[in-house]
């Protein structure tokens, strides 16, 4: 126990660097003076570069392989299966090729900060060129310790677990199923306008009264703006963002929704574990992160039940009255479906279709099948294809998102598998409490949160995240069931689920 | 000069580890969930300790050694030699110690609070009398690599350099000089009361305005609400805080002004040497610290100059008007006088005896002169002495601050040397700026600002406190400049400054 004991040690010390992390990025974004951003740089240089000695030291490897398993609980053996994990990622790179990237990373962030105000790809392209050659030689170290191809290794940050092969089967089926299911959903009546503005007080206001609805409490939770929502912390001090717009209530709404379904995750792992890998549910990876998130988003937020309950207080806190704000027509606002260019803007049908383009293009990239100065042309083509719709312009294309142009690549596909990982939970759900909707339609959130509670969240990083899928819904993850809540929520109720290509169940 | 670069790059770490360290403290006075205490204090200990073995490092002391001193330049030397006081300071007490003190500082705390709501100065005392034995066993390990007594050894944490000799002195000085000054200032005219209550949302904008024309900028900093007023960060992220009374404005606007002569001696520290030890000016101590915020606070904001400047703000503020409104009225409240029992509530007349009666105690109780169990009644007797009035309760008396049941000694002396210092380099700038009081009336409050930021702050750790105040003000520290300053304000304009015995000039 005692090699077992000083991993533990040093790992209690990496758990809080990355809290204290969290904590700097969180402040930044939210109330840090304008000016400070040169030495909260330096400060996180300082926390980064400590968490990755603790972590790449080869003493973690020789006291992992000290240890005797056989006297280790369940969750001391996942907890050491995360220390080895982190070690081998963040020893596998060498520490020159890290720096390397790093410094790329921040050049190229910049070109295309130029090049997207332009709407000019060609402007960040010999930036870009680099970025990759160094992103590849980086996959390549890792995926040679993890025995996997390059984007795997890539993609294993995110989503780990989940081979290529399996995404490919299940991003497929999507595509093959979307455009029939988006031309029902686009052909759904309109809604009747609502008339705003709203004032962002009562939508602060009622922006906290979800929150709290749906399990936050603001004795362990804060609720900030910030010009993009996001999450950050763990336990007792989990805080969450969310954005206002005056003319349009519903993004706000559904940003407090979404965010709040990270932070129970955050809190709701066991206490006990929070100041080790295995209690952070961010150890799971962002796929199985917004699986809890967008169960909340699009799951229940989405769904009519939720808007039967949640429309009287949105009439009270706007003064809303009439046939444009019966619980119907709020929800008909919430599930809106359309075509656009803007990934972040989608809504749940088109949003897959917006990763799919992006995995297809970094697979290949990374894989050495498309070169960066392809990726315009592929984008535009392969947008066409997805969306049916022709890209005027690199601002609309691919030049949205900052991922590729800072070094993240593997992680848009965790989106969208979370998305339908999210589908498949609540399918289980259902079967678990058939009266679901009408329990959420009179308000008793807790049937739907506690379900996520007990059967996810409070599992921490127990299990691998492909195995906890499998444990909870009795099957790896599949397109299906994401396609038949689809279906039901803007379809006629029917889809071809017999034979999803990304159904294979493990012996 | 490679043996230089080795020790930066190691204190590099050192002073982010210190600015996270105040971010990680302020957050949890300002923002935190009231829920994240226990998460906050593993965090808080993860920092320490990282720090702590960075400082202590034998390798410290081994480059030091081994640099070239003709080569560095005054920067760098003096750099240097702020490397080797925090090496010196954390390693000259053994780690058993400093640990076995921490938890009985811990302890004791939980004791005080008990014992202080009930009054009662015995309940605390097994738990003190722990404390001061580690304490003077901290003291003394510290004292023989310092080559002090041990009761300096303490106090250099605060007041570096300061022979308690010369505080002996400058201390006898000036409670020899009270009483008299104390009688005439309390037999001044009462000013006209002011009606309240005065709002709150007016009081935070007119303390931002008063921060701000005192050259405080909302793009380096912020200015929020806490339980205790106090100031943290550097360069560029500098944060304040104040607390406000809806019966009375003052003291909100005045915590705001003290906090703000601490936050310009932050940022206006050269922005090259943020990053180093000699940048840092909090590495000058507490009493040099104290001596820019009481600048502000004392010399300027309770001087009828400022107020004569500031009024028309203020009653534009709370819609104030007539004479209890008119510029002077305003100064007697700001500069009000009266003996009491508690030391943080205490007028600048008072508050030195209020430390004086303190510093006496701790001094004798370091030295081993004093026994905790004599504290209570060696206080109450004191206080009699100094102030003319019977303790009748230890709430009023010797169990008002948490200081000593925690651990800190030393730390008291700094709070009345700063006032005494600010005194000094005022007179210079006095001296200096001619018309000074002019100016200042017509609003050039950049004409005092300025001289502190050019004569004190710039020069950041350049030169050691005591050196920088001869240089600046061509003497050692004396009570003269303060008692005259008071002399002034409150007294008739006389007081006898020819045989200050503090005044030693060094050779």
């Amino acid at each position: 126990m005692q090699a077992y004991k000083k991993l533990e040690e040093r790992f209690a010390k990496v758990t809080a660097l990355d809290q204290i992390y969290s904590l700097l990025d969180w402040d930044r974004a939210v109330t840090m003076p304008g000016q400070g951003n040169d030495q909260r740089a330096r400060q996180i240089g300082v926390i980064s570069v400590l968490a990755h000695a603790l972590q790449s030291d080869p003493e973690v490897a020789a006291l992992a392989a000290a240890v005797d398993r056989a006297q280790l609980n369940d969750w001391q053996r996942a907890n050491l299966r995360l220390i080895e994990r982190l070690h081998v990622d963040s020893a596998a790179v060498p520490a020159d090729l890290v720096e390397r990237k790093a410094a790329q990373e921040a050049r190229t962030e910049m070109l295309w900060r130029e090049a997207r105000a332009e709407g000019d790809f060609k402007k960040v392209l010999p930036g870009l060129e680099k970025l990759v050659d160094l992103t590849r030689a980086c996959a390549e170290a890792k995926a040679a310790r993890l025995g996997v191809s390059p984007y795997e290794a890539l993609m294993d940050t995110y989503a780990p677990g989940m081979p290529m092969q399996e995404v490919d089967a299940i991003f497929d089926d999507y595509a093959a199923f979307m455009p029939a299911l988006l031309d029902r959903a686009l052909a759904r009546q309109e809604p009747l306008p609502l008339k705003g503005p709203f004032p962002l007080a009562a939508q602060v206001d009622l922006s906290r009264k979800i929150a709290e609805g749906l399990g936050f409490d603001f004795s362990w939770g804060r609720l900030d703006v910030s010009a993009h929502p996001f999450s950050s912390g763990i336990g007792n001090d989990v805080r969450i963002t969310t954005r206002y717009d005056e003319n349009d209530f519903f993004p706000g709404l559904q940003g407090a929704a979404h965010e709040t379904g990270h932070a129970l995750y955050d809190h709701n792992t066991p206490a006990e574990w929070h100041g080790q890998p295995v209690g952070a549910s961010q150890n799971m990876g962002m796929m199985m992160h917004e699986s809890q998130s967008l169960s909340l988003d699009m799951q229940l937020f989405r769904g009519l039940p939720y808007w039967t309950f949640i429309a009287p207080a949105v009439c009270a806190a706007f003064g809303g009255s009439g046939p444009a704000w019966e619980a119907e027509n709020l929800w008909r606002h919430a599930s809106r479906v359309a075509r656009g260019y803007i990934r972040i803007e989608a809504d749940e049908v088109t949003y897959p279709a917006h990763i799919i383009l992006r995995y297809r293009l970094e697979r290949d990239l990374i894989g050495g099948k498309l070169q960066p100065r392809d990726i315009r042309e592929a984008w535009n083509e392969g947008f066409k294809d997805l969306m049916g719709l022709e890209v005027p312009d690199d601002r609309l294309g691919c030049l949205q998102d900052i991922h590729w142009f800072t070094g993240y690549y593997g992680y848009f596909p965790a989106y969208a598998l979370g998305a339908m990982t999210a589908a498949q939970f609540v399918r289980k759900m259902r079967e678990d409490i058939p009266d679901l909707d009408a329990r959420v339609a009179r308000g008793d959130i807790a049937a739907f949160t506690g379900w996520l509670k007990t059967s996810v969240q409070e599992k921490a990083c127990l299990h691998e995240p492909q195995d906890l899928i499998e444990k909870v819904t009795g099957r790896r993850l599949t397109a299906e069931a994401f396609k038949q809540h689809l279906a039901e929520r803007y379809g006629d109720g029917t889809c071809s689920d017999t034979s999803a290509p990304g159904e294979k169940r493990r012996a």
